[in-house]
């Protein structure tokens, strides 16, 4: 199975992405607004108990990590993807490092540069106009994550979550 | 915001579930196939603290459920919904009453059918005439729920999961 590994911002900002997303992101109902952590890797179900005990282990020694939606961005030309910006933040890019360590080891296909998607699939025109209208405007929003979502992918290509780790919680 | 509880069963049974609800569940793309063990109900964000440690005592109190899919069933004439239908299972029962005490009191509008829908919104033909290929076959799927989510909804009125709880977990 596909899993995957995200991070889902406060309701108020899923809501304003979802505002863009069911015009630009084919992808739209398959997930809901997020911050990929781990891009979707194969596992078999029988793996499933021992990377939900390292995750949980990983969740344990994260702190809750602030997070700065600061700009509109994309990445074209690699990709023409429109996304929320996230500043740079330790805490998250020491979370990523970790998820792409024994027993979660896979190769990682981009740097890794936090964001939450907000359109794909684009035309470069699309692209290029939406953008120039968007990063007219300030996008602004700070929160704190307080938890990640290790997700399976179906066969429609829709995720499911399978189960939460909350972060800094000592059990 | 609006909450919900809910558990997903699992993938195979997700897909399976999908297959149908692609064509006859016009909610298809806002939630993954699932049993509703709470109605969506209203709280504040602020209320959530204490529902969440709530949830996580009961979660903590009932043992994993073992649960029984064992036939196609509708609800018509009072809904137009088409499920697989779940045995009825006094663990599922008594998790179900738990989660509608203090302070998850809230008004059910109908007695507890666990179920998974896989067709809603159907005219009275198309309801019956599925129905009637459906029941032939045989829907026999047994499994074990190990979690219960709680989600929320968000204005294009799909569901992120805020939390999972494991059953009996003793932390």
């Amino acid at each position: 199975m596909n899993l995957g590994i995200a991070i889902f911002p406060p309701k108020n900002i899923q809501d304003l992405a979802n505002s863009f997303r069911k015009r630009y992101d084919p992808r739209y109902s398959l997930i809901a607004p997020h911050i990929t952590i781990k891009e979707a890797f194969e596992a078999n179900e029988d793996q499933l108990p021992e990377i939900v005990q390292y995750l949980r282990q990983v969740a344990q020694e994260t702190e809750p990590i602030p997070l700065h939606i600061y700009k509109v961005s994309h990445f074209h030309p690699t990709n023409n993807v429109l996304y929320l910006a996230i500043k740079e933040e330790p805490l998250l890019t020491a979370l990523h490092n970790k998820l792409h360590e024994p027993p979660l080891m896979h190769e990682r296909k981009y740097p890794f540069v936090p964001h939450i998607t907000i359109g794909q699939e684009m035309s470069d025109d699309e692209l290029h106009d939406v953008y120039g209208r968007l990063r007219m405007k300030t996008f602004e929003f700070t929160f704190t994550a307080t938890r990640f979502h290790l997700l399976y992918q179906l066969e429609n290509e829709a995720w499911t979550t399978y189960e939460t780790f909350l972060l800094g919680q000592k059990v």
